[in-house]
């Protein structure tokens, strides 16, 4: 089943014929991930999707038997009748469909340069719709706000996030030498338990030697997570491939003048931003907003404050700041708060030699309500 | 620590000096993965790096503290001080190092397309060499081949994961009704209390019901695993960032005649590759030879009879079939087994009804010997 509705797919349509697109051309590999493919296809990896801009699907897949079983399109081609090559595929899938190849392809930014680079090789009469931008724009502004379909999945992935939350603490306030690996286990352990797919991304363990990163690399080490002062932990649930995604900050012993300073401001944060959101707010003002809090008190934050939730952990919309350069201002389009959005708001402060902390919780703007999904808050020990 | 050795690093800058590239540019985030942002730089993720024809490395990471513990560059640029824009740091960086902005920068075949067209917008002068598929090239040449120090992780990871066959052995001996999911928990558990810091990639658990699937979607399901027929499981340890690759095929009750017929074939098209391999054989000769005998006996491969392991999972060398199409032939060089490799050989036979069967050992050649590191092997029960 394709997750995007009957009505997005038609605006989708509408754009491709105003902008004299022919045919948008979406493609998803294991070193190229666009999660745009399994959006408008069901198919979930590993094929060129091509979709006219009458309205016609035609998938290219790597697994025809997997596509037979998930794919909702109009037609599939079997590549190994073209020598096991998508791009000789493609030209003969579009020689059939037009009968001349100087039609106008619209690619999404997220294409390898290579494979359009291939194309004009082997494919010389086709032309490229110049601004990617506005594909990927396009599939974004259809992606952030979410069906009922996607509000149930993502309500389901929220939940098992937060109970497993419990798992948690019940694992803090028994902790004694267990590691950070420990806990990332757990964690994996317990969301299956509780009807999770996978994890939704690789869960990030941090004791207070580590919280102070942006993102822990590794995730989680043999080290011992109780340690005293700031320590976080990061993770969601992929359920049917959609995702939940929550950081819990919590303490261990006493704290210093300074760990206690960043957590208010960070708890603080959280507060403002979750009253400022409303249906017609402008997401980079909450940004904004709580970048300037964390600026007065001489802190920055150097990730955007929230993201959405979806088919993938970074979806849109993006709750960040504004663009910074001309390009992207030109194709910049102020986005609002609305109703179906899902998203996280995560204010953080880190500083090295103090410690880390962050907040996330994942909210639901649904029948005009500003709904809080998942339960995370601060725990100290 | 990065990976390269010096002697390739000098291939490579002589590679740049003779194409007359001034600049190579290499970028790596979550959406688009390059793994030779970390061969070149030992920075993990998430930054651009740029290596000058004359050797100098100038990364500009999204973490800077996490590039102050890994990257091994001449200089690492905080992209804070550029409006938190990679672009604009990047114009700087040019603009202060050559104090022009019409010098030819060279791509990876992977960068999005869509830097590429900020990059036309923002930086007018600068000009890309034409050619991105000969920089995808060389750095698969380069990376073909591993150091000593590679060689070491890589037969640590084919380690942990030959030690947990006997685990695997042990679930399928005592199995009644534990699932697809039961295993694959398992094995990241015991990979784990080995030493591997993950799995290598998420372990493909097929009973006989999906094993004729080419990749399992999803990698594991709470289907019974010890179903009479077919079934088989693809997995691997990362070991510090290194990867080994496994499929153990594994059959439950009687076979049918077709099933025995299929295992007879993989098996023995496993022992032909084997013996086929030594240094200088060409690698896309072993692929042609076990695809013909599988044709003979009634069977195609859709995949590749065997990959590189290394950074990636997916690492070169690629032992496949010819390249089929005009431009990709052009830019082919014939590539031989050497001193050095370390890869995997893996045929197998799908066919729905029937099941799907593989083996799948890793190999490396080290003082001019063929060995094979990994130990599975053929189980029935």
């Amino acid at each position: 089943m394709r997750p995007i509705t009957i009505e997005k797919f038609d605006l989708l349509l509408r754009f491709l014929q105003e902008n004299q697109v022919d045919v948008l051309m979406i493609s998803d590999f294991e070193n190229s991930k666009n999660i745009n493919l399994q959006y408008l296809s069901g198919h979930p990896t590993d094929a060129f999707l091509l979709v006219t801009s009458d309205g016609e699907s035609i998938l290219i897949p790597w697994d025809i038997s997997l596509a037979g079983k998930c794919a909702e399109v109009d037609e599939i081609v079997d590549f190994s009748n073209f020598k096991y090559n998508f791009y000789l595929t493609i030209k003969e899938v579009i020689k059939k469909r037009w009968k001349k190849s100087s039609i106008t392809v619209g690619v999404h930014e997220l294409i390898p340069y290579g494979y359009i680079r291939m194309m004009i090789n082997l494919i010389p009469e086709l032309k490229f719709f110049k601004e990617p931008i506005q594909i990927t724009k396009i599939l974004q502004e259809l992606r952030a706000t979410k069906s009922e379909f996607e509000m149930k999945q993502l309500t389901k992935a929220a939940q098992i996030g937060t109970k497993t939350i419990k798992d948690i603490r019940k694992f803090c306030e028994n902790a004694s030498d267990e590691t950070e690996n420990d806990l990332s286990f757990l964690v994996r352990k317990k969301m299956a338990e509780y009807g999770a797919d996978d994890v939704a991304f690789e869960t990030l363990v941090a004791n207070s030697s580590r919280s102070h990163e942006i993102h822990q690399y590794p995730p989680a080490s043999n080290q011992r997570f109780a340690l005293s002062g700031l320590a976080l932990i990061d993770f969601g649930a992929n359920y049917q491939g959609y995702h939940s995604d929550i950081t819990v900050p919590i303490s261990f012993g006493e704290l210093s003048k300074e760990q206690e300073k960043i957590l208010d401001i960070v708890l603080d944060s959280y507060e403002v931003a979750i009253e400022m959101i409303d249906i017609g707010v402008l997401t980079w003002k909450v940004h904004d907003r709580v970048e300037q809090i964390l600026k007065k008190a001489g802190y920055s934050m150097p990730y955007s404050l929230g993201h959405g939730l979806g088919l993938t952990v970074h979806d849109s919309p993006r709750i960040g700041r504004k663009p910074t350069d001309e390009y992207s201002l030109k194709h910049w389009k102020e986005e609002t708060f609305q109703e179906g959005m899902v998203f996280t708001i995560e204010p953080g402060i880190i500083k090295q030699g103090v410690g880390g902390t962050r907040l996330e919780n994942d909210i639901m703007i649904r029948n005009g309500k500003i709904e809080v999904i998942t339960k995370a808050e601060y725990i100290q020990y």
